[in-house]
């Protein structure tokens, strides 16, 4: 598959949206595209340490994920790769685009200085997690959340 | 205990490293205090999504956290707030300051306009893991980490 990875344009929010969202974990609470993604695209855009992602094959978007470079005290001064929002079109599955666009996201942290990548999985995904222990990552944390 | 909060400076960086290292699970990973951490303190600095946060209690610094406000798409267009490198001096613990730094977090992630809060913890800390639970948290995701 010829595969490629640029930046997310304010065109391709809609289908960003739908990729998000098609997804049993994360459908309801995504919302159907509106004005709430476009600002915080817009967010993102502006934000130094933010980039959305998108994998395109012949022509169309087929993955996106989003990518924050953070920097740090811990670890020795260490900054980190924060990825998010990694999502793969359902008919491509199973052929490899998760693993090329993660390499991709690690290829991002490493010119932007990270020395440690790391994400969090809900629980509800066993299938996502063995997807990144293949790729070498340590399920060395436990993940919570809160709303404010 | 007369707590207050504000960002840290760069005279408090050395005393931020101590707390940070003086931990079981960190200490050998943070390094001792040297250009490595400065470099760290001046790109939170320099960053409009980070903030470094201490607690002082009678001009002494007895706790630390950094603060990431992160733009995203998912969730409806949701800002989140994620919080790292907690620690509170080892004298004071049980004292309530690590639940109010939680609070201050999380008004300064609501004031940044973040409707979710999150974090990690090593498997390694079930102390730490009922902390965040009795706080409200939910223990719903797996946490990975890749050096790069």
């Amino acid at each position: 598959m010829n595969l490629t990875f640029r930046e997310a344009r304010p065109t391709d929010l809609e289908r960003i949206v739908e990729l998000i969202a098609d997804d049993a974990v994360a459908a309801r609470r995504t919302g159907t595209y509106g004005e709430a993604h476009v600002r915080g695209f817009e967010a993102i855009a502006a934000s130094p340490d933010n980039e959305l992602v998108v994998a395109e094959a012949d022509g169309a978007v087929v993955g996106v994920m989003q990518l924050t470079f953070i920097p740090g005290i811990s670890r020795n001064g260490a900054s980190r790769l924060l990825v998010e929002a990694v999502r793969v079109d359902k008919e491509l599955r199973g052929q490899g685009v998760g693993a090329r666009m993660m390499e991709h996201a690690h290829d991002r942290g490493r010119a932007r200085g990270c020395v440690l990548a790391q994400l969090t999985s809900d629980k509800q995904r066993p299938d996502a997690h063995r997807f990144y222990r293949r790729l070498g990552y340590a399920q060395s944390h436990e993940g919570f959340k809160l709303p404010l």
